[in-house]
């Protein structure tokens, strides 16, 4: 027999790798030869670095970097195994957590440490980023991260731009002749599901300004800023990033990314399947065990067990899917590639007593249903 | 596909029945054409008049007769649809819940009403009797249900005793020739699983009697009158109860039934699957799913979904049993032929959530295991 299993974290009780080995602990009470591929999976979002630096054997690397303010923060990011990869989370240098409601100005904020981050990578050896975006304080058009790596923004009098999205209104000329070298050879991919273009009613300034700490007059003076950000990269690149999908994820990091560092926008799933080379390790697998902390209707649009179900679906192989909470719409997975969906509660209780009790109920669910497994093949 | 659906009740959830229609609806999801055979099950305990009038058909039937202290109360018992079986717990005329904890005196409560419930079964035809005798507050040995059933227990002087276990101090003589005799031509069957003997160390009055209501001097007085009693029975009868298993039940009713009305006890759980012919169900069954609100190491201890199982082992046929708490040792079920035990809750939350959901949350639980076992028969 032979299992992948594919699971996200479950929020506040396991990390996805600890998930996969509590599937791993329950399938060997039943299978005890059993090949069991351990894939621990996430959509972009948070604990996605977590995960693939554990799929990869790889380490955490922990820097001090320039914070949305401008002040100094302690950030951190992934480095796979082969020291190819960095796995980096936007959120950690340029996050909304690292800033006080009260001090919210997406005028100012800066994502000068998120470009620290790629620079240190790079340092490291690193020519491959993986990069989650959520999170962002930030509606800089991703200004700053191009100001880390060495590209210059400058003013009518040809003086650098200080940080934040209000300063993109005094944008003049983009000058890339200073950009890091060894981005040339350096793949940058970015998980994203938001498809929400850079500027306009559906833009990033409007949607997400306000979360960010924007008022209805700064939301304008955001929204023009990109505006004319758009406008600079088009005349010095060809490129418009105006209405390109996904530009305006991460307060316009997307056009920054998708203009000068030759990004690639995916799904967040897509993106840690394609890297984990899932479907490769499915390939003759007789089972693929997913699982999240909670499954419902949303799990369609973009969750990892969504995607793992996709791929596996391709193969033809079967997915079991372990969830804490399996909340309304569950059955419309079935015909998204999901056997089962499988509870792993054993009794009623608190929230926090469920995710305290996590791997050892994990565990038993997955044991249990190798055990009707087993009974039904032989049958 | 045929599925034999052999629940227990979920305790203030589900009965078994409804619980039997929740597997079913479950299976039919997965198994439209599936054969269902309903056979809502029980130990004997708490719910298992409810069950086997479900199960027959039946109904139940609802009569004013004397309670514990000798005042009226309003008792039930169950007829099966063929008219033929009356199913009787003594508890509804003789029970720790009619009486006040600080009105409860085993000196003087009777097991009258019993009687009264197995005289009006008769009257209505029925001649076989399934007797639940858990949840008592007698001591009385079933003297008052002997008495209601026409034998006359009288003490030196020719007068007829007392209710109460106080009274049996008295008793010198024990006349049967009143004895309703429709009862010759029906077959006493009594739930029992407790094996405690009439008197002595493990006898009623010093293990049941306190918790009914005995300080330690009435235990004495209770167990000299119990002692009594037996030695009255086996002078005029040649029966000595005094030693067997099971006299003790119930205040010491255990032995009235055996020694009068030849009844037969029998573990709970037993006596229900034989009575619905539970095997006979099962010939030819893919699956027996079964199931109780909880599953724990205490299971194995005469729980139907023990009873269950066993009785599907020697069959070899799977079994799955759905909980809604799974405790400590339910592992140790997978030897006595359970296949799995599946938990059915699908988030985390208050027991009174758990409980309001049941029957949804055991379809959901049953139509996975269902998609799961179909898979890997296919595969």
């Amino acid at each position: 027999m032979k299992f992948v299993l594919a699971p996200d974290s479950f929020k506040e009780s396991m990390t996805a790798k600890e998930a996969a080995e509590a599937m791993r602990s329950g399938i060997k009470q039943v299978f005890p030869d059993a090949e069991c591929v351990m894939a621990p999976m996430a959509d972009g979002g948070e604990g996605t670095v977590e995960s693939l630096v554990d799929y990869t054997g790889g380490r955490m690397i922990r820097l001090r970097v320039t914070g949305p303010l401008g002040t100094p923060v302690d950030a951190e990011y992934g480095l796979s195994g082969d020291g190819q990869t960095a796995i980096i989370e936007m959120a950690s240098a340029s996050g909304i957590h690292l800033v006080k409601p009260q001090d919210r100005d997406p005028l100012l904020t800066t994502t000068y440490g998120t470009g620290e981050l790629i620079r240190d990578a790079l340092d490291r050896g690193a020519r491959h980023v993986l990069m989650g975006i959520g999170g962002s304080v930030t509606n800089d058009g991703g200004a700053g991260m191009l100001q880390a790596l060495g590209v210059s923004l400058t003013d009518e009098e040809g003086r650098e731009l200080s940080f934040g999205g209000g300063a993109l209104n005094r944008l003049r000329r983009i000058d890339v002749s200073g950009l890091d070298v060894r981005l040339r050879d350096t793949r940058v991919e970015v998980a994203c599901d938001v498809t929400n273009p850079l500027t306009g009613t559906n833009g990033a300034s409007r949607v997400f300004g306000p979360q960010k700490g924007a008022s209805p007059e700064m939301v304008e003076e955001l929204d023009r800023g990109l505006s004319r950000y758009a406008d600079v990269i088009f005349e010095q690149t060809g490129r418009d990033v105006s209405k390109a999908a996904g530009a305006g994820a991460a307060g316009g990091l997307g056009a920054g990314l998708l203009a000068f560092l030759d990004a690639e926008l995916k799904r967040g799933v897509e993106l840690v399947i394609e890297y984990t080379a899932l479907k490769e390790q499915m390939k003759g697998a007789d089972y693929v065990f997913t699982g999240e902390g909670s499954i419902d209707r949303q799990t369609r649009f973009g969750k990892t067990p969504y995607g793992v179900a996709d791929a596996a679906r391709e193969l033809g192989i079967p997915v079991i899917a372990f969830a804490g909470r399996i909340g309304e719409g569950a059955e419309e997975l079935y015909d998204c590639g999901f056997t089962a969906v499988i509870g792993i509660l054993r009794e009623a209780g608190s929230l926090e007593q469920a995710l305290q009790e996590g791997r050892a109920n994990l565990a038993f669910a997955a044991q249990n249903i190798c055990r009707a497994i087993r009974q039904a093949s032989e049958t």
